[in-house]
């Protein structure tokens, strides 16, 4: 039977670094879900603070890491992955012995790696990464349900610390989320397959297209809604994708390559005629892809 | 201004051949417009046939395409594109002098070939394709507004006759499309780029990722939202969409190329450690994408 006292966990303080989709969503539910005392919110830009103050995502806020996290018994760090090293070192002075801190960064391993050259003894990590988000970004597009139903992928190594890893495991399942462990390098690789690569073809797909653009005819106007689907994470912001892939970039490339392989055995039906080659190929992806709708 | 007449065309016989979600779609729509007298559907499977007329969509069916097209003055092409010009073979014998053909086939320069190779002397062949569909198929899935609002492209010819284009143009103005022409050969690129290329790529991103899956994890279960939409034109019939690829040749291997080297110089970026460039390759493909928003 589980720990009752880790069913529901409760932090008195929680510090949330990065107030924006993720973090705001988070911020929400833990109060919604009564699993906190006071929330302070820190940040760079003191416009989106105040917004989530006035929204009622955080009590307060502190534009100084080391300063806001002063007392807090979690930290919830949701910053673009490139600067989750940086905004430790920050806090670092501030992080009270014991002081939980988890992320929801979409790269792990160096993540982890930057997490923990900056945290101070004492203070305890757990990596994590929620599936969840949406192509909006900004405390304005925060809601409570972000979590609900989704997968939160924890990736422990084997100096985490156990009982905090039990701890965020129960955050994450009392705000409704499903949590899986995964090796922090499988991680990179799986999510690097379903999300970092989809984004990056999203973006090459949409460049060549505006490539191709003549003057008599403007080709985006011929799309239909299924490329507007297709592309919708194009709109995604350029600047996190590109530090996503900075940090996961040995995964994203492997990604790329596997893709361009298959992509060119499909080209190479098309070149030959060998249309027989290319129904099986298709059959085989519409097989997989139908059982995302079961 | 327009030829009154012309605004609002009438057929008093007309012959889908393929009654599915295209061909079902355009009856339902001439007879809830009363554009149409009989509405006689062909094909070769009985039991779709038969449902057709079920649901009202078609009075009557042949399974004989000779006879099914007797009398007919407006006859709509809605098979695979490399199958419109042997329907059109099989149809002849039956087709009367000044009988209209038009089709809804997403490959143009290939189709007219096929057609006009096809075609008894007296019958008029206007190439088209409505730029409309969804994922299903089949005569069930068509509906009444599947053209409301949408485009549809006529890649008329030097051959066309003036008076059959004019009034193909105005049945897809009376029942809600916006007709724009286009030569074919640049129809054919257009929709390689936005429609055959994306379809490509979807399928061969869940190959990529099909080939991937290990036996620790279920990758797929680890996909996003934005994965289901990014993918979901990979459940299109496979049937079809090699047939188009087998008819596209030319122009989607160009658009693949295109593609492929778009996605190269991102590759690069990633692999060279240059990130702003990466960045401005990313803001650009944003920039272009959120245009289909506004």
């Amino acid at each position: 039977m589980a720990d009752k006292a880790l069913d529901k966990p409760y932090f008195e303080k929680v510090a949330v670094i990065g107030v924006g989709l993720i973090g705001g969503s988070l911020a929400i539910s833990l109060r919604e879900k009564g699993l906190c005392g006071e929330i302070v919110g820190i940040g760079r830009g003191k416009p989106n603070l105040e917004e989530a103050v006035r929204l009622g995502v955080i009590d307060d806020f502190s534009q100084d890491a080391a300063s806001g996290v002063e007392g807090a018994d979690f930290v919830f760090l949701s910053v673009p992955v490139g600067s989750m090293g940086s905004v430790v070192r920050a806090a670092s002075s501030g992080l009270k012995h014991g002081a939980i801190l988890t992320d929801g960064g979409s790269v792990k391993a160096g993540v982890i790696e930057d997490v923990l050259a900056a945290l101070p003894e004492g203070a305890r990590f757990v990596p994590g990464h929620p599936i969840a988000g949406t192509e909006f970004s900004g405390v304005g597009a925060a809601f409570s349900g972000l979590y609900e139903g989704k997968k939160c992928i924890l990736t422990p190594t084997t100096d985490t610390d156990a009982e905090a890893l039990a701890l965020v495991r129960a955050m994450w399942e009392a705000i409704g989320a499903t949590v899986v462990e995964m090796d922090p390098k499988r991680h990179d690789i799986v999510l690097g397959a379903v999300s970092h690569l989809p984004h990056v073809i999203a973006y090459a797909l949409v460049n060549t297209i505006a490539g191709m653009e003549g003057e008599e005819n403007d080709i985006l106007g011929f799309s239909a809604g299924g490329f507007k689907d297709f592309t919708r994470i194009a709109s995604s912001s350029p600047r996190m994708w590109s530090d996503i892939c900075s940090m996961n970039r040995e995964a994203v490339l492997g990604c790329i390559e596997d893709f361009e392989r298959c992509l060119g055995a499909i080209k190479d039906s098309i070149s030959k005629g060998d249309f027989e080659r290319l129904d099986k190929s298709f059959e085989d992806a519409k097989r997989v892809r139908d059982t995302l709708n079961e």
